[in-house]
């Protein structure tokens, strides 16, 4: 079989196809043929050594893939040949909080998905749910739960109340995404006028053009009457705009901490001073988080937005067009 | 000005329509022609005299009525001629908890809606939503706001989980209406078989007859995976079927005590062993949640569901045909 | 080396001794020298055949026990020979929400602590506070779990806010002192007004003797202003009166749900109409629980408090003293 | 009787004491014998116009006072003519959360407590405990209600847990004092190690001098296990070592928003991106949170630490000596 390993952490050229044998499972293991498997900013941070997790050394990169169960060991119960499933992102969190001896991830500290087979502890998996294709049911582990527990991990804003997205990248699509299904109302902004009406067409019931609004913080506030959670994405350049966005009693998700320069963000006194918003951050989410966010896209049918998909032996592509930036949903990798 | 007073508490005899000048506002109060009323079981309680707060002799009966402002005193800013409103039930409670300086309620306490001309303190009312009609809009202040805490003031369901409700009542509707807009899955429990199509074109996923399926509750939790929030309007009927749907975790908001006996409910010991399911209660809501409601309403252009129509005249009538208990949704009374 | 077992669940003279090879550890085992273990409600449930989880036959009762490491497997880390332990009642359960998954307890579905050696899995068991003596290092699993988890599970009681606790078994003693540690002032109610000192000594701001007021819910409401959080351990003889104590937004955990006879509890629906009081459940709790209480414990010095030390071969003894149910705290029984 | 009126914001020049006629109260009105009053931050920044809500001209300084009562207005109900009181910061904000119509304040927009007699509306005042001497009770009604916000209004440290202060101005004292009441431990960061001693009497675990350690962060982290609870005093200068010393999913209150230059607080990327730190803010508090906070200070006999007293006359004198900023807890003016 066929398998992708980061060998150093000096871009693509580090990413190197390998082959090997066929996996057999230990007793706790299940074997996965990987069907499909997307990029998260944090495979590129990996990929270019800026994460702050370092990787293992000829590890299988990518925590997001999906696949089916071709095989499993003999003490696996949790699940079955011919299941459909996805890795859990933190493989050993399964409920409650992160703590030191549950941080390893997949495609980072442990073996990842872009391969032909993956092998995977049986508990470090999930089903999937049955309406989604290879592609889309690939997108789900890492931006998918990242998003799903920026809307509803800590006071879930209530229907009539505004979410604040920034860009159309994958958290923030599926951030516009199930803050529909909470019943929110969402503010999309871009920079990138062009993607307005497909940000309509996914629900956004405001969209604002950075470039024809570049201070658009005090626009937000008076259009919606002030946002109630925003998943901030943006980081040094919007954290202003979406506090000056934000009602009395906001909530900002912190996702991203720094601009391409490392620069940080600052919290405006004077503004903050008049604010009571509340700042938090997140790590992706347990498995009991990824089964949980599974229920809701299967009861809602929910389709995660795809941009573009690359083959299995164009991996380095892939990386290198989703690290230009401009893509509207998730850049999946088909599986080998 | 045609209003009915409430002189006695035995029954419907009581209930007496008077003339009366038309109403002058005081510095701080609206005046509000009404335009529609609608019937809650704390009605027919307090036109029984069954109901834990002694009404004033002589009261405006209802809490639930809408219309337009025709009036205001010098001082009141919140509100204008032309707006269109409904009464809080509280009236006095604005926001955070209820004290017992804050329990007056509309058509007990206070005078309420069953008049032509209702004088209010501009703190009692809220603005309606543009989308309702005035049989609609006269129906949000005690089962709307009921339905619309027990589904969002504690731990909201998250989309995917499940709601419970009970029967065809007004707080039943709107409160699986409300659970819908939150993107959960919803079970109706009715006795009658034949609503169980109006149920599902309201959005019910699963309909339960308990003529089809007295002892319910298990059969729920395995078709479901067991119910995170119960809305509990059955009482001591249901009580023990809700908590065996119910899963692990969940949550029951306790809206009926007693059966028509007055029977209390019994905790069975058996089942709550094994159970964690919290059991909370509330009484309707204050003025902030009502806007918050309304807020909701609007964006999602909610309709409550109207039983049946009465004309002012035959309000008696209406009180009569509310009793009887076989509904589905609101019962309203006209305007004078 | 000697341990006892459960042989069948008709009571005391199902409690045998038997001699076994020392055990070896596993290489995720560790190997502890019990040196003291007590007694919980739920033991003579076990013994008596009326616990909700069916106990496993032959295996070594109880619980809660503490001892210090005599030998580790090759594998385990997070503890070493020498150290100080006691186990977790729920010994799989790490974080987070119990599940179907982790509902095994030490002394029924797994051996437990009456034993001279006891193997656990690493996992399943804390270190002890160093201030703590054998006797009372071994009444902290349940008892002292579950009275944690009841004052600081959800909604911790601010200082100045009241606590009531029932009669002066180990969750009421341990109940009033953690209560006493969060800031809290706390109401003991006794049956036995001798133990008035006692309660007083170990922080109770008010002892309420059921034989002196049988109904003592008005009058603690009147001393109190209303009680804030009751830890109801009463059962059926005591609901109605803690709810009369409870504040208007109180919360009662609720720990005993029958009487001797079986009886449930009734929900009063007249006071439960004018309450907003919740009712809530818990499970004692889980290692990360269990760690926090002894890190409470340990910065306090709290000390258990211990009714009565039963020598190893007295245990069918210690059994009945506990039964016959008039304790003022735990009942311990030497190690082996 | 004479009064401080501010008129203009140059500093203590335009604090100037005018006479005027003894007061009569409104039918809603009371009248407070100030017999002391104490100074706060935000009262030097009144006085040079530095703080966001600008103060009405010739308004009476002052949010910080203690009295009793000598006359009541007729309708007066919750106070009675030898209440000793205080009042309540934001005036109109009784309970639930702040909004627009909320905000005046004692001292800026309303008139405060640095006169002979206070007019009060019955409902901005808060009956004071009884062992607290009039210096005492004049400086609970800012720094103390956000002491107590900062330890109790989100997420109450459970005993055990760690709580982190900086430097001995009145609300980090306040904030050590409450955490103690809750059985936390605490950490006392100071610029001056010669306070460690009456840091460690007012029960502070471990005191850190800033002189001796200046990126106190890891050390304080390494001795405590990390801080659970941050009140954040020190700006810019402290927050990077506050955000160090705190645990995974640690909290930081944050009070002070800029450097004596206007500088802002940067989050520091790196740092954050492996920390779930939660930041949030709060506005002092509402009257619901006072009675809580006075309710506890009373239960605990808690003592406030004053400083240093001056005269009435010697008003100006106060406000340089309180901007220099080297305090040890509240500085108080006695009554006229």
């Amino acid at each position: 079989m066929r398998s992708y390993r980061l060998e150093g952490s000096g871009g693509t050229e580090c990413l190197v196809m390998r082959d090997a044998a066929q996996p057999e499972p230990k007793p706790h293991e299940i074997v996965v043929r990987v069907r499909a498997t997307s990029l998260n900013r944090r495979d590129t941070m990996i990929l270019n050594g800026t994460y702050p997790l370092p990787p293992r050394h000829g590890v299988v990169p990518l925590s997001d893939g999906a696949g089916d169960i071709v095989a499993i060991g003999d003490t696996v119960t949790r699940l079955a040949v011919g299941d459909r499933v996805t890795g859990s992102y933190f493989a050993r969190w399964i409920d409650g909080r992160i703590n030191a001896g549950l941080i390893d991830q997949l495609g980072c500290t442990l073996d990842g998905m872009l391969t032909e087979y993956a092998v995977l502890d049986e508990q470090w998996a999930a089903r999937l749910p049955d309406h989604l294709d290879w592609h889309e049911a690939a997108t789900l582990t890492c931006a998918g739960l990242t998003a799903w527990n920026a809307v509803t991990s800590t006071g879930i804003p209530k229907p009539g109340q505004w979410v604040l997205v920034i860009g159309s990248g994958g958290v923030s699509l599926f951030a516009l995404q199930f803050a529909k299904l909470l019943g929110c109302c969402v503010v999309a902004v871009t920079s990138r006028g062009e993607k307005a009406d497909r940000l309509r067409a996914l629900g956004a019931d405001l969209v604002i053009s950075t470039s024809d609004i570049p201070q658009w913080g005090a626009t937000v506030r008076d259009q919606t009457g002030g946002i109630d959670l925003v998943v901030e994405t943006g980081g040094p350049a919007t954290f202003a705009q979406s506090l000056i966005a934000s009602t009395l009693y906001g909530h900002i998700v912190l996702l991203t901490l720094q601009d391409a320069q490392g620069g940080p963000i600052q919290l405006p006194a004077a503004l903050y001073q008049r604010s009571l918003v509340t700042i938090s951050r997140l790590f992706v989410g347990n498995r009991t988080n990824l089964e949980a966010m599974m229920r809701a896209g299967s009861q809602h049918r929910l389709r995660p937005v795809i941009d573009k998909v690359f083959a299995f032996s164009e991996a380095g592509d892939a990386y290198r067009y989703f690290q230009q930036g401009d893509v509207f949903g998730k850049v999946v990798i088909d599986g080998a």
